[in-house]
């Protein structure tokens, strides 16, 4: 019936652009799907709704302990798997908004631009260290990364891009997206960077 | 200079006795470090004092969204590891404090048989459902798993357990630890029984 690739339904990932976990998932988790014949669906959550009001918890760097304990294994990660980032999580995060609208105006209109957009993105704002809450800087993100000039334009000027988003949290935390990453492979959760090789194994054993 | 069966000091593990997953990690922790010629020194700490009061958040299963996932994370790891237990971990937790005061007892007056306290206390509320908030079913316990009768009775009965474990309590929050299970090797610090794998392979290399 499908015209896909792949008969078997995607995996899907949800990430905020502001989360140090989610961007060390988003350099994996593709490679991880396509090893079982997976395509990934790639989603916007804001941690700042989620955590925060849904949950009514405290920014990760703003939670005692926690916050130490964060960054050291931020660091431990990116060692172990060879990530050079240019920022330290606990600098003041950019305003992910811009961004994350584009992406979700992209998903609904130019679906084949929003993965493009979104790596891109990721890269210049952890590896790069370039904050994308100006739409200048955007712009030239998503451009660079192959998007069509207009279709950028667009992503990130109509006005109905906020609700996109919006619809795409509600839509998420409806299917108990609470963080970033967060993995649904057939129904099953799996919360954090942490469970990419659980993701790995129950995609190739057809779980426990 | 030690005449202990390692020179190489030993893997410290803390955990919480009504903590799910500090359960999972107590039932693996000695046999990853046994591995590597490494011994654990176990620990007590209170989620109710690190999690609620230190870093003012709430109950994991008073936490929206979070609390459904980690049922589900919490079955999927016990059939995977094939695990039973006979609670469920949004069932009301019995009051910790007894056992966790008549460890920190064990631990520094009769150093062997704490551990062996310990185990028997979490098999026994996890396993076997049984609740050691109640002195005689915490007394019948420690004697079952093979503490003296007189030794259990000081550990129960001492008004000094209390403040001993406080004193450990404290000593955790000041390294940095916040919950349960957490490990510390070679003053590395992994949160969370998904990082015994990890666990496992900084004790095999030496770190990254």
């Amino acid at each position: 019936m499908s015209g896909s690739a792949s008969s078997k339904p995607p995996v899907e990932f949800w990430f905020d652009f502001i989360s140090p976990f989610g961007y060390l998932a988003s350099l994996r988790i593709d490679e991880i799907a396509a090893r079982h014949g997976r395509e990934v669906r790639w989603h916007p959550v804001l941690i700042g709704v989620t955590v925060l009001k849904v949950m009514g918890l405290k920014p990760l760097m703003e939670t005692p302990l926690k916050r130490e304990y964060a960054a050291r294994e931020f660091d431990r990660y990116c060692r172990r798997h060879g990530v050079r980032v240019a920022r330290a999580i606990d600098a003041p995060p950019m305003n992910p908004l811009p961004v994350a609208r584009a992406f979700a105006w992209l998903l609904q209109h130019a679906p084949d631009q929003a993965k493009r957009l979104a790596r891109a993105a990721l890269c210049d704002y952890w590896a790069l260290g370039v904050d994308l809450g100006a739409a200048t800087a955007l712009n030239e993100c998503g451009i660079r990364a192959g998007v069509p000039t207009a279709t950028m334009a667009r992503a990130t000027e109509d006005a109905t891009a906020a609700s996109l988003l919006r619809a795409e949290v509600e839509a998420a935390i409806a299917r108990g997206v609470f963080g970033s990453p967060y993995v649904i492979v057939d129904d099953e959760p799996f919360f954090g960077v942490d469970k990419l090789d659980l993701v790995d194994e129950w995609l190739a054993c057809g779980g426990w």
